[in-house]
């Protein structure tokens, strides 16, 4: 009976999250029941959707509870199974996070066949941060021949495969990121012009000069002030993928919008927010494109690891610091 | 040689416009040049986006220039013709409103055959307010069975169309306007709620009293605490269509947009700005349909009429103090 650490939700946060909002609890585990596999996980992601999360408000995602293990996604491995879909060894993906194994019934996960790509790959750039990317510009933005692209978060796992993307298809692309490494790392996969918002005075006047004809897509990780100055160097009849606002994720009280909201009209300007689970239908499309785009040595990807259950706090409110580049991710053995 | 009187931009407004900024001017007519005809106006139509106009900002429409006449949608009628197109009495439609009369090449002007409609009506419902309201209602929001629909400015000239339009179509609406007399007339024509906004202390409560499942489509002419409203009691996968934000047109510093845009993200909000003269090629289809629903008693309209040329400027500052009812209209003759 193997005793496993987790990581819980001890309070809920205001502001930016601190360590006094988790926990480290340890848990004995029995053996798996009929139906169960027990998994030991290797790697789990911590992702900005999760801030929502631990507010006790209802959204897409159901709230965390208070003294329960935070989940999300996560890779593991079977170490005793109680079911025949499932044999010791095999590699699945869950979401059952935030802990070092479980027990859990073999349905509730996926088998994993990773082929040439590392395991923890499935939680980025093979995974929803990239599906999110994917799905984001060619579905909710229609992306189309010779649109000028312009994406902020551009250095996280979401934007940075946004940008590559869009590379791939041929587009001129703008990206916003902050820090001289997240800059060089931008520069280093291709984008034309890359924005360092935390240097920039004026966000506004920097994307009209990277876009002096305007752009036709705006992947919006970040909003705030990334919006206004997307709104403002808008062409007519832009899309808006609006795919987080990370930017006031934190806010302890009402952030206004931008002030220039009026543009979508004279614009015919698009704006739309979606979440990836309602893309999941494009993964097979997007994995096919994606194994062809990394033979072809067209995208890349890069990942900040933190390792051990207990620096999961670490890794999680460093998103909002803006220390990741590439992926965040925990990795637990 | 007749003369006639026109209003002229004498400065450019810094908030609500005022009569300081109208200039009443005599010009004397010569006769048509070739090619040209001679048009005395009977009607001319101030509407909201005109205040845009009043600024030195290029936009989708041109500013008005200093010194010069404020033109604008009309309805005449040709006093002289210099070309075999159009005849002495023929109606026409034109751009050259606030003045009573001109002269202009014949190709600039639409010949205007009214049916059994009265000639203004081509100003409003069975004009670019309708079409508006249809194209927005239809192809913007993409509207569908089962749809509850949200209109505020819902007794204005584009929005009274969207409530008949929508209410036509079988649907739930809820119309929000300000003061008793609006809220009757809303009632009136059969819309399912309406909310006094000048009324209400908590609009975000009364639309999530009104639609207490939530709106799927909302038709926006106002922006603001309206749009924040909107956000709160969207339903996943709503379409917002933008026409207007009147709440900010006078607007003389940045006036902050709404702080729940994120909710985009988790409902996948579709938000849509757009201007009429990109859907011109509905007319003819929402002619016949609303041909149809004025037969039928489904559809009718209301007019706020001034007198003369001198009250245009009235007439315009009316339509930001929420005087008008209906369709805001200056008659000529």
């Amino acid at each position: 009976m193997p005793s496993v650490r987790e990581i819980r939700l001890k309070s809920r946060p205001s502001g930016l999250p601190t360590h006094d909002n988790f926990e480290l609890a340890t848990v004995e585990l029995a053996a798996p029941g009929a139906g169960e596999v027990q998994v030991q996980n290797l790697w789990m992601t911590v992702d900005p959707y999760m801030r929502g999360r631990m507010n006790d408000v209802k959204s897409y995602a159901p709230p965390f509870q208070l003294g329960r293990v935070m989940d999300g996604g996560a890779i593991g491995q079977v170490v005793a199974s109680n079911d025949p879909s499932l044999s010791v060894g095999d590699l699945v993906q869950s979401g059952f996070g935030w802990r070092e194994g479980f027990n859990a019934p073999a349905s509730a996960m996926q088998k994993l066949n990773p082929g040439k790509l590392p395991i923890q790959t499935f939680l980025g750039a093979a995974g929803m941060p990239g599906l999110t990317a994917y799905a984001g510009l060619l579905k909710v933005a229609a992306l189309k021949d010779g649109d000028v692209v312009f994406v902020s978060g551009a250095a996280g796992a979401v934007g940075a495969m946004v940008c590559q993307i869009a590379k791939a298809k041929g587009h001129t692309v703008i990206g916003s990121a902050g820090g001289a490494d997240k800059v060089a790392y931008l520069k280093s996969i291709g984008v034309d012009h890359v924005i360092d918002y935390k240097a920039e005075k004026n966000l506004n006047a920097a994307l009209a000069a990277a876009a002096p004809d305007g752009i036709d897509v705006y992947f919006d990780n970040v909003g705030g002030a990334h919006l206004e100055a997307a709104l403002n160097s808008a062409k007519m009849f832009a899309r808006f993928a609006i795919c987080g606002m990370i930017s006031i994720y934190n806010a302890t009280a009402p952030e206004p919008g931008p002030s220039n909201l009026a543009q979508l009209i004279g614009k015919n300007i698009r704006m739309e927010g979606f979440i990836v689970s309602h893309h999941f239908g494009m993964m097979p499309q997007y994995i096919a494109e994606l194994s062809q785009w990394v033979a072809d040595g067209k995208v890349s990807w890069k990942e900040t690891v933190f390792e051990g259950i207990e620096k999961a706090p670490d890794a999680f409110i460093g998103l909002f610091k803006g220390e990741n580049l590439g992926k965040m991710l925990v990795k637990l053995t």
